[in-house]
């Protein structure tokens, strides 16, 4: 069998603002055969995340930037089709970051092998992927959650913000999401069970937060930055905990980042802003894909995936995200099978 | 002997940007004798704090504003003239928060004795003070330095910075001040013992972190917020503690606040912004004293005070805080004994 073809984004130029079709090189090349130790990997399915808009930056960072030339670096999820390593066999279902194209070849200890009895794959990239890792360890270990507390989250219709607001009722605790539209909103109260959605496209995110947060925000999971950050930090209570998770309305800026302007309400109410980054817990997603699987199972952690057809629909699709068009996990179907 | 003339700045009016004169009404009226349990102190010194503007605005904060019409709130210090209080007796040095005027009607439970041959009455407001326990406990149990640490503090030759830096020292910390004008900085280095001091009307404090800090910033006390806080989060190691103390550089703003552009720097390092007041650690001050008081004693700890002298002085003088015009803790003179 002759090698297959193997396309490929690359990372063409380092965009300014939103990112650009120019900002990318289609490419194409055989994909090699694998060597000692090495597997090759079909992929399926690719994740779009915001973190990928940092990663295409020229600046100091928890990952070196996308070098220019590069293939786009990508979670993925897709098939073992050949393999000359002993963990891994043809048909196997793995995932890992293989990049924006549709062969990866990799060594065997970059990527995990999946159980697609389990859950279909694209949750692999989401709830049970990086996304619900993020929610998982953001909300518990950082966030630190009690149970009667009020857990406000931003990007709730989102692939981790959708994760947060049902661990957190799992908990015990008033969960409040902030999502873009109506349909969203109702979505996070009526399928996912928040007790209260607030539309920032609608609403004054103020006075709903107010509304909903009677008594003051405990812990505020922040993916959004901004605007919201700000409003977040008018009702958080004593000892808040504001989890910095992302700040995706800031991502395309070509103007300086907005800082949150309240930010003089931690020391008013003696709360904490911390940042969090999943791959600090590399060591414990064992762990946390196992309760939240379990959670699944018993019906109390729903999973939404948004996908998106078709490897060349690439670049548009990414940016659904900084528009807030998608709708729980965004993923690039590429193959079938 | 007829009851003395107590004169006062009372509000009378919420300032707008920088408080004016108008601001203020100048006001007598005569001091009362002490009621039962009551005491009457007579003020020799009155503290000027960077939170007394705070004070004067009408929003929710950590503690009332201060009414229109009401006597302005500071902590002062002074000597008991009459008592009817079994715990003071008149020549009794005390402290406590008696209000910008020259005599002042306590019941006791609110004033604290002094022991004028430990140290001289401003240090009461400085040092062994308010600012004094804010940078024990903000340092320590927030910021929480190790040894080998690097830690950075703004407002370095002020009342609470210039105590950071020197207890960063005495952990065995790099300490770096931040600071306006050669003077303050060579008083940081060459009097305070701090191994560096930036002068930031002079220098870009970018560049100069950088230089200073070759391995990053563990810690860093924050006073000032604005660009100094944003050029402080370039350069924050991972799990960096930020103590948000004060903002003072945005407290006159008649524009918003100046929020924390850098502040996804939090996320990239994992690190902390941490809001703190002093007034959560009172039962623990008498324990910060006593080391602090040894710190002296043995020389490791110097306290510089800068004294204004004049009473009708006082709405002119709270102004050098935010000019920058204080050197070390600020205190207004009113009376010799």
């Amino acid at each position: 069998m002759p090698n297959p073809i193997n396309h490929q984004f690359r990372l063409a130029a380092r965009p300014i603002g939103m990112p650009k079709r120019s900002d990318w090189a289609y490419t194409e090349e055989p994909a090699r055969e694998p060597g000692e130790n090495e597997v090759l990997v079909k992929i399926l399915y690719i994740s779009l995340d915001p973190a990928m808009r940092g990663w295409m930056d020229n600046r100091r960072s928890y990952i070196p930037p996308v070098g220019i030339g590069e293939v786009m670096r990508s979670f993925s999820a897709g098939r073992v089709v050949s393999s000359r390593n002993p963990k891994f066999a043809p048909g196997d279902c793995v995932s890992g970051i293989l990049g924006v194209q549709e062969y990866a070849l990799t060594d065997g200890t970059r990527i995990t092998k999946l159980d697609p009895k389990l859950a279909a794959l694209p949750v692999y990239l989401g709830t049970l992927g990086m996304p619900g890792m993020t929610a998982y360890f953001g909300l518990l270990d950082v966030g630190k959650p009690r149970p009667g507390d009020t857990v406000v989250v931003s990007a709730a219709a989102g692939a981790v913000g959708s994760v947060v607001g049902q661990i957190a009722k799992i908990k015990g605790c008033r969960a409040v999401g902030i999502a873009g539209g109506a349909q969203k909103c109702q979505f996070v109260v009526n399928e996912l069970g928040f007790d209260a959605a607030i539309d920032y496209k609608n609403e004054d995110v103020v006075v709903a937060l107010r509304k909903h947060c009677p008594n003051g925000i405990d812990v505020y999971f922040d993916n959004v930055g901004g605007e919201i950050l700000d409003a977040a930090l008018v009702h958080i209570k004593m000892g808040a905990r504001i989890v910095i998770c992302g700040g995706i309305s800031q991502y395309n800026n070509t103007t300086p980042v907005k800082g949150p302007s309240n930010y003089l309400s931690l020391l008013v109410n003696r709360a904490s802003m911390i940042g969090m980054l999943v791959l600090d817990y590399a060591n414990r997603y064992g762990e946390a894909a196992g309760e939240m699987a379990g959670w699944m199972a018993a019906g109390k952690l729903k999973s939404r995936e948004h996908i998106v057809e078709g490897f060349e629909n690439f670049p548009e699709t990414l940016l659904k995200l900084f528009a807030g068009q998608n709708f729980g996990k965004l993923v690039l179907k590429i193959a079938d099978a």
